[in-house]
């Protein structure tokens, strides 16, 4: 089941630069894991922003919910879910 | 490139239905051709709307104009671009 | 699976009684008999507003897409969808 | 008497980690109080998002102001509260 | 039990004069009737709009939803309604 | 003259208890002098928030400027001001 | 007592030119003669928008709404209105 | 050439008193000084905020900016500035 | 002086299409004239959207007002105006 | 391919005055470096605000994203970025 998030990342100015870069390391090692295994399918930049969008390939909901909510920037980010399906338009059976 | 586009459809509802069906059709066969040509690379239908997200990946911003704008649903449809770019966490080279 | 889904109905002024009339009892049909097969949980009337507030309980997205966009009013509508799940809080396994 | 509540938590980042989880035990232990005794009728968590949606069923405005505004967590909260009412389509008498 | 109600008013610009004047002649037959009645406790014009502020003291919610969608001007009014409770400050026990 | 008023007050989680005591010591003093005096006519809790809803009644706008200006709370308050007039429906000559 | 008025008029496309004609013409008379009574003492043109910045000069709040809302163009304006009050800061007694 | 600009100020809490004071004089006498020279022609206090409306009468849009910029008060508020020009319906040549 | 203008335009859909040519045609000349004279500097079609963003180098702000709102176009435009200065970083010392 | 991209910056009040103005003299060295190889064509202060307009003219969107992103006063920004392409009547062949 396919899920569009977008993620905006507002680190606090007075965060520490060390914890900052760990967090950041953290967080990369995990978005990076996940697309491993499929369940991040695509992660990109939006072009000027500290923001990715992103679609996750995920069993359910609360799937979904348990791998964004854990992620460690989670705290620092503001984040919209749009739940995704087929388009009748597309040539792909199964779009991901 | 890749340009991310939300595209939310609002047909007149004075619009006679066999004129809303053709322009429906015109632009199922047009979305098709660019999905297969890999210019329309992903078309997601946004759960209990009229709206698609959408990922093009095209040459330059006046490819994606000139296909975005010669839709026949263009003159109905409010319409939002996004440039997109790798994200520095990707697994992909390049993730499309 | 549940999702939160708001909708405000706009039925044009121009549009004649008697149609309004029979889309109203078809789309009431519907909504019950979904009601009935247990896909929609509750329905709620916001106070004050032609508008409501639904728990939808279906298989997947495609599902939830499929009972929504044809509802006989999916075109009156503006439709808000929010995927819930289990709240850490809840003292139920399984709060529908 | 049913008001739709939707909570959005913001903690600050400075506040002590001891401290934002002796609120959450005190919040929940209060929530799931006010779950078993009927007034909070439905907990969900929206997906991706530290909020909720919630469905209050009480004897007034002045009971549904009591307890929500004596929640722990109530001065890190934005609130939105919507009346309900019975839904002429609703197949229940009395849908809680 | 007292509900703050803001009604925007928005005549179609093609609406008969005539139809117009009888829409609110009944609208204001019946919003006197509601005010003898002491269910329509205050009723305010905002300067320089077609617009009101209105205070309704009523049983419960479904009262409230009854009076407000059965008003003649109802399928022309944008509505927002906030539940008011008293105020711990207020030197009235009961403000209205 | 009428002035409808809403107010919301956001304090700051570092302000020390006692000082926040203190100031809303002072505000439900002052606001319930004016209340005496009949310069503020109405004051609600809006439920679910710590806001309120106000009626003043002033001799002009300088005064109720002055009022509210120096409320112990207003630099931790948004303040909407919309001025009131008598409505042609309403029954009362003067409404308050 | 000082207003601060905006209007952004939105004529229908549908609008015979003779009535909008017509309807400009009275507009204009009677912004002219307000303004000549000294009630409507500023009137400025919003650069690249059919919309003005207003300020009226009244007795109270019932004079301004009598005013504006029998404005020949008030059934196709948005109109905004602010109380004004004498700045601390300004220069002179009674800025008008 | 006149333009409309809308102050909003919003100085932080934590901000010292004496040093707020100290900003505020030093902001009333530049804005005396420029009301003296005919720059700010006008100067209005926004009732219920601490906001002004103004109307500044310069030679090009670089003095507007060299002027609002060196406010003191110019870090800690939001500014809107609108260009006006003469309305057609004004009995004014040159309305300042 | 510089002007940065923003237009959307959105035909009414019931416009007869020669109606639409020939207001285009009119407008794309008058467009060509005014930037062949050096009023109209930068003309750039927005991706994806039937808006412009534009640079206009005028006289002052009513020619500016003067040569937007006699566009053929204007009526049927959405236009937000910002006025530009030189930055302080910039090489140029006259940017247009 | 040129992109407009606008920015607001919003310095924190608590930074060290030397440690903005080092911020600022590294922002402009870098955003002149980049006018003069003509990868920021135009840089607009926009009046009254510590915001800017600039067009940049970049050979794709990644070029763009590490440009902007590398900013020294980027994580104190606000950046909106449209991409623009030639307007069928602009009379330039290459609008730059």
């Amino acid at each position: 089941m396919l899920f569009h998030v977008r993620m905006d990342v507002h680190l606090p100015h007075t965060m520490p630069e060390a914890e900052a870069a760990e967090l950041k390391r953290v967080e990369k090692a995990k978005a990076q894991a996940l697309q491993a295994e499929g369940k991040w399918r695509h992660l990109w930049r939006i072009a000027g922003q500290y923001s990715n969008v992103s679609i996750f390939d995920v069993a359910d909901v609360d799937e979904l919910h348990a791998l964004v909510s854990t992620l460690p920037l989670f705290p620092f980010m503001t984040i919209q879910v749009m739940p995704l399906c087929r388009h009748p338009s597309s040539i792909h059976q199964d779009d991901r």
